[in-house]
C-alpha cells in the first residue's frame, strides 16, 4: 500500500507503530537522528523509546543510549529523553531546558564540536560505531531515495553508517520541499579528497536526495506534527543599535574599498539578534545579497522573499509558526533561491574561506583581548555549544561577535577581563559589536585591542572597572604583552557567583 | 654587469650598498620582509636600517617601523631592528630574545596571528599599506623573475603590494634551490576565488619563480652570509619517550583500521621534540611517508633523505648548519622529493583538510579539559607565537600536541587545572602526549578528558593535585558540565610567579 509520501513498495511494508521501531533500540547503543535548530527531528520514536526507557528504569534496569545529532531538536526529542534519563552521551549541539540542566548538573555527558566537522569525525571512526539512525524525511520516492526534511544536517552519514535505520516519514512537512536540497556525496577520506565543486552560495553540486540502502531500514513510522519552534521577539532597542553599529561598518568598509556593495555571502548566528541584523540590513538599503550559513531563521526568509538575498545556502530552516506559513505559501519562489545542504558542506572550512563569508554571531562574552565565549556561564555550565560559529569565524573573511553590553539586568558584563571560557581565540575575533558601539580589531595587538574594547563596546556602568583592571594589569603584569592580573582575572565572574553581580 | 645571480639589466643597474638601500625607508612606514624560522630572511638592510634608525635617535627624531615577515627571523633581522626601538609594531611571528623581551616589557605592539591567514589579512586590506618589501632571494633572471631563496613565506605577496622593492641577492644560497619552489599564483579575492588544484603534497599547481614589476625594484642589495641556525639537541629521554608514545599510538590506529600504514600526511611542529618523533617515526620501521607541513627541519631532511619520506611541501627550510651541508651535498635528490610554497599555501585550510595532515605540535601547557596554551608563559609573557600550529590542528586529519610533563626543572607543570591563555580550544585538540603516555580524547566530553589527562599525561608530582582540584571541582563548581573553582583555576600560574613554582 503505497503512496505519494511513502511510494517504494518494500519501504511501505515495513510500517508499524513508533513503539515498535522503539523496541529495534537496545541500552547502550549509539543513535544518529535528525534534527538541527528545531527542523526535522523525528517526533514518535524518541518520545516512545523515552517510555520504553522509563519501563526499563521502572524495572530496575540501566537504559541510556549516545544520542547525535545535527544540532538541537525540540522537547519531543532532547527532552524527552533526557527527563527519563535516557541519555548517556550527547553531541554536537543543544538546547533544551530538561537536556542543558542535567548536563550542568553533571549526569550527562555533552561533547561539544564544530558543526562543520562531525560527519568527517564519524567517518574517520573517532565516534565508534553508529547502531541506529532515526531520520525524519518528507517522503520516500518509489525507487527509495528519500526526500529530506525541514534540515538536512548529519542525515547522509547517519544513514550511511547506521548498521539500522529507522524512518519518520511526516506528512506535516510541505510537499513543496522536494527539489530545495542538494545532498553531495562526493566527499571521501583522504587522501582520496577532492575539491570541493562549489563557487557560488546557489551552486547544486548533489543531487535533491537522500540515498539509503533499503535492506537496512527496519521501521517506517508516519508522523504528522509540525517543527516546534518558538517565536523571535520583535527587534528590541538594543538589537537595533546593535545592528546599527554593524550596518554603519559595512558602508564604512564599502567607502574604504574593502567590501562590495553587495557585500559578501552573509552567515548569521541564531537568536534574536541574528534577526535583528538582518533588518537592519534591509532598512540600510542594502540589496544583491547572497547567504552561506547554517541556518535560516524568519529575518532571513523575510529578506529572501523581498528578494534582497538572492541565494541562500544552509543546512536547515529554523522557522516560527508564522515563518513556516510564510514558507509555505510561497515555497516555489523559495525553492528557487534556497538550498539546503548537508552541515559538512554548509559549515565547511574549505567553502567558508572561499566564499568568503561574513561571520556575525552572538557570544556570551568577550574579553580584553578579544578572545570569545559562545557557550559557558561562569565558565562551567555550559548553554548551548559552539555550533557552526567556530566554522565561520576562523574562515570566513570577517568574524562578528555581537551581544548585549551586559545581562541579567546589569548584573553581567558581557565584557570582562579574561572570559572565563574560550571558544573563538583572539585570532579569531575581527570586530565585537555591543548596542554601545563596535570595536574594529583588525591588525592589532593585544594591547591596542583592549583600549577598542574598553571605548567602544563596554558598557559605561563597567567601562571604569575595566579600565582600572587594564591599568593595573599594564603596570603590575609580569609580561606586558598580554597584561593581566591572574588572581583577578576570573573574579568578576567569582563575585557574580557569590553575589549574583559583577559589581563590586 | 649582469652575472648568473643578478641576470637583469636595468636591475643590475640599481645595485647599491645596504644603506643607501635603507635610506629608502623612512620613519613610520610599513615593511614586509622575507624570513621564516629563520631562513631566507634579508641580511644586509635590516642591519643597515637598524644603524640608521640608531643615528635618527641619536638626532632625537623618532623612527618607528611596522615589520611584517613570514614567521621568525634571526638577529640580524628582528634582533638588530629590535634593539634599536626601531620596531613599534611586529607579526606574525618571531622567536628573537631582544625582541621578545622589548614585546614583553610594553615596548613593542605585537600581532599574533595564524600564519596560513597573513596573505589574506593583507590583501583584504586589513593591514594597511604595504609601503616596502625587502626580500631576500637566491637569483634573478635574464627577464626579471625571482629565484626565491631558502623560505617563501610571504615573499609573493609582499612583492605583489608593496609600493616599493628591495631585493637581496644573497650568493650564498645555493644555486640548486632553482626549481625546487612552487608560486601559486591563482589566489584571489572573495568573491572570485576558485577551488586550489592541490590533491597531493607533491603537486605542483604554480611556477617556480616569483614575479616582480621590475618598475617598482627600488634597490638590488648583493649578500654572501648563511641563515643563521642554531644546532638541534640529540633527542633526550624524555623526547624519545614522548616519541614512542605517539608511534605507539599510530601503531593502534593502524590496526583499529583508522590509519593507512603509510599514515597520512604530517605536519611537524618546531623544536627538538618534533625532531625527536620523526627520528621515532624512522625508528618505528615507517616508509612511505609524506609531508604536508610549515618547515623543514633536520629530522626531517634526514628521513626525505633516507626515502622514509618520499615527498615533502613546506614554506621554509630551518636547517642546522650540519643540515645545511647535507642538503646541498644532495640537493638534486631533494629538489626532486621537495616543494617550497607561499605560507598561504602550505598552511591554507581547504588544503590541510583535504588531505587530512597528521598535525603534531609543541604546546606550553594543557588543562584537564583539553585547552591548549602555544604561546604565553602564565598567561601574559609571549614566547613565539601561535605559528601554524591552528592552521594544522583545526583542519587536519588529527590534532596532536606534544610537552614533557614539566619544565623549568619540575617547577612548572604542563598539565594545569586552567591554561592561562588558549591558543587552541578543546575543539581542535585530539591527542595530548607528554613523556608520561597519552591522553585520546576524541569523542569524549570535558569530564572525560580530564580523566584521561590526569591519568594519562600529567607528572606524578603533580597528579594527586590535579586529581584533587578535579575532584573538588565536580563537588563544589557552579555548573558541573565543565567543572572549576575559578577562585582556583589560576592559582597554580600565580603561585610560580609568586615563588617560583607550581607546587604549593
Ligand atoms: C551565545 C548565545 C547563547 C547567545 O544567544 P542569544 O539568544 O543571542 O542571547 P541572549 O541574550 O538571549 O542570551 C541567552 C542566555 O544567556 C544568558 N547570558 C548572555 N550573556 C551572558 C553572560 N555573559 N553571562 C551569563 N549569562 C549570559 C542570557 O541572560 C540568556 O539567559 P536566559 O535565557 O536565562 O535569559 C547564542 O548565540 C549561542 O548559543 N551561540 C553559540 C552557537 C552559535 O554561535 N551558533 C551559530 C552558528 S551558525
Ligand atoms: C610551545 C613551544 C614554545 C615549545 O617549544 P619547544 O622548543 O618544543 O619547547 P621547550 O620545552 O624548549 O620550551 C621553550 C621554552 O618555554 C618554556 N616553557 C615550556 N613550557 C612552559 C610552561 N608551561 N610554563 C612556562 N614556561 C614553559 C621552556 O622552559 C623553555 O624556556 P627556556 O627557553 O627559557 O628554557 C613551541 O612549540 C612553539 O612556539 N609553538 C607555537 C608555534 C607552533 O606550534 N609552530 C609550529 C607550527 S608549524
Amino acid at each position: 500500500m503505497t503512496d505519494a509520501r511513502i511510494a517504494h513498495p518494500a519501504l511501505a511494508a515495513r510500517r508499524m507503530p513508533a513503539d515498535e521501531a522503539a523496541a529495534l533500540i537496545a541500552p547502550g547503543m549509539t543513535v544518529g537522528m535528525s534534527g538541527f535548530t528545531g527542523a526535522g527531528y523525528p517526533k514518535a520514536v524518541p518520545q516512545a523509546l523515552a517510555q520504553r526507557i522509563l519501563a526499563a528504569h521502572g524495572r530496575g534496569e540501566a537504559f541510556g543510549l549516545r544520542i547525535l545529532t545535527g544540532a538541537s531538536t525540540a522537547p519531543e526529542l532532547d527532552g524527552a529523553l533526557a527527563k527519563v534519563g535516557g541519555i548517556d552521551f550527547r553531541l554536537p549541539y543543544q538546547s533544551d531546558p530538561e537536556l542543558r540542566a542535567r548536563i550542568n548538573a553533571g549526569l550527562i555527558e555533552y561533547m561539544d564540536i564544530h558543526l562543520g566537522q562531525v560527519a568527517q569525525y564519524a567517518w574517520f571512526g573517532f565516534l565508534g560505531r553508529i547502531d541506529v539512525a532515526v531520520i525524519e524525511v518528507a517522503g520516500i520516492l518509489p525507487d527509495g531515495r528519500l526526500v529530506p526534511s525541514t534540515s538536512v544536517g548529519n542525515n547522509k552519514t547517519w544513514l550511511d553508517l547506521a548498521d539500522k535505520v529507522v524512518l519518520e516519514v511526516n506528512r506535516r512537512q510541505p510537499p513543496g520541499l522536494d527539489g530545495m536540497h542538494d545532498i553531495y556525496y562526493g566527499t571521501a577520506l583522504p587522501p582520496e579528497r577532492k575539491p570541493i565543486p562549489l563557487l557560488h552560495p546557489g551552486d547544486r553540486i548533489g543531487e535533491p536526495y537522500l540515498k539509503v540502502d533499503p535492506a537496512k531500514v527496519v521501521a517506517v513510522v508516519e508522523t504528522d506534527g509540525p517543527d516546534r519552534l518558538g517565536r523571535f521577539a520583535p527587534p528590541d532597542e538594543t538589537s537595533r543599535r546593535i545592528a546599527g553599529h554593524l550596518v554603519e561598518f559595512f558602508r564604512h568598509e564599502i567607502r574604504a574599498g574593502r567590501l562590495h556593495e553587495h557585500l559578501l555571502p552573509l552567515q548569521s548566528g541564531v537568536g534574536n539578534i541574528a534577526n535583528a541584523v538582518l533588518a537592519g540590513l534591509r532598512e540600510g538599503g542594502f540589496g544583491g545579497l547572497t547567504a552561506f550559513t547554517e541556518v535560516i531563521q524568519d529575518g532571513m526568509l523575510d529578506l529572501i522573499g523581498e528578494g534582497i538575498i538572492q541565494t541562500a545556502s544552509a543546512t536547515a530552516l529554523s522557522l516560527s509558526p508564522e515563518g513556516v506559513e510564510r514558507f509555505v505559501r510561497d515555497i516555489d519562489t523559495y525553492r528557487k533561491r534556497i538550498v539546503l545542504r548537508p552541515q559538512e558542506i554548509s559549515n565547511h572550512a574549505e567553502l567558508v574561506r572561499r566564499l568568503g563569508c561574513i561571520a556575525m554571531n552572538g557570544m556570551v562574552e568577550a574579553d580584553l583581548y578579544g578572545n570569545v565565549n559562545s557557550t559557558h556561564v561562569a565558565g562551567t555550565s555550559i548553554i548551548n555549544g559552539i555550533g557552526g560559529s567556530g566554522d565561520f569565524a576562523r574562515n570566513g573573511f570577517l568574524s562578528c561577535f555581537v551581544t548585549p553590553s551586559t545581562a541579567k539586568g546589569g548584573a553581567i558584563s558581557t565584557i570582562v577581563p579574561m572570559v572565563s571560557h574560550v571558544d573563538h581565540t583572539e585570532h579569531d575575533v575581527a570586530v565585537l559589536v555591543t548596542e554601545q558601539g563596535l570595536a574594529d580589531l583588525r591588525g592589532l595587538s593585544p594591547k591596542q585591542r583592549a583600549r577598542q574594547v574598553i571605548a567602544h563596546c563596554a558598557h559605561p556602568d563597567y567601562r571604569p572597572l575595566l579600565q582600572d583592571y587594564f591599568d593595573r594589569a599594564l603596570r603590575d603584569s609580569r609580561g606586558k604583552h598580554t597584561p593581566h592580573l591572574l588572581n583577578e582575572a576570573l573574579s568578576w565572574h567569582q563575585r557574580y557567583l557569590d553575589t549574583g553581580s559583577m559589581k563590586p
